[in-house]
């Protein structure tokens, strides 16, 4: 199985800078929908309709920019999860658009599974683990992606590092 | 000298969920906004007025999520250069509020200096190195911050890794 959509949208206007390419933080936007697909997709869904009491938090996130983005332009995010333990999922998304093969961007993330009550960070509900496994059991084919386990790092920089 | 404050705002009512809680990509909005006032800082300016022609292209950033900010929480960045190399910059942002010691959040960035007749990436300017160096002289002193060079990680994850 090819890693999971989460999510589409064509590139809006709020999101780009003066030149009409898509803003550093917008790429996290629409990996942070896709975060919020995926929620749903494991019981955890944030409308009122279907209020868990639960969530998933950001913890941590690592972002590579590969492509520039246009204005318009559609895209999509594929997300695999790389690991989870208790209470907390390793995820890893990457962003897409048609004609060109490698991914626009990737982020892996590590996410917090919390009781909205306290809040508090709480284990996985036998519902949600059972979704969790199941999606690692459909991708568990595809290799680890290329932007996981990255260290931001410069070479022979000048100054005191 | 305590770390440079690039940028202020009040968290607008745009960036919560419906928790009235920070969005977590509009940290990095806020840390993108951050990063425009210290290209003017260093002569790269944006604007029709003073348009340089460069800028800077974000590479890769990891962010680390410390607490959760509410709508309307008077929040700033201080900004501290890491290290620089002939054009790029290794910079780290953090987020402030009144009454808490502590970062709300942090974000290491690679930042690329480009010429955007190209676009391709180009050293940096005999101008924008004198800037950025006297940054880096006034902040010699300050430690190296807490969250950088961080890899994302599950120990004892349950899956292939």
């Amino acid at each position: 199985m090819p890693a999971l959509i989460t999510y589409r949208t064509p590139v809006q206007e709020d999101w780009v800078d003066y030149n009409g390419h898509l803003r550093d933080a917008f790429y996290l936007l629409i990996f942070s929908y896709a975060t919020d697909a995926l929620m749903e997709r494991i019981g955890l869904d944030a409308d009122s309709r279907g209020q868990s009491g639960h969530s998933l938090f950001t913890l941590e996130a690592h972002i590579n920019y590969l492509h520039e983005v246009k204005l318009g332009t559609e895209v999509w995010v594929q997300t695999q999860i790389i690991g989870i333990d208790r209470k907390r999922a390793h995820i890893y998304h990457s962003l897409h658009r048609n004609d060109v093969e490698e991914a626009l961007a990737a982020s892996e993330q590590m996410l917090l599974h919390v009781d909205l009550a306290g809040p508090s960070s709480t284990p996985f509900s036998a519902r949600t683990l059972q979704a969790l496994d199941q999606i690692i059991e459909q991708q568990r084919d595809l290799p680890t992606p290329e932007h996981v386990g990255r260290t931001l790092r410069l070479p022979n920089a000048k100054t005191k590092q």
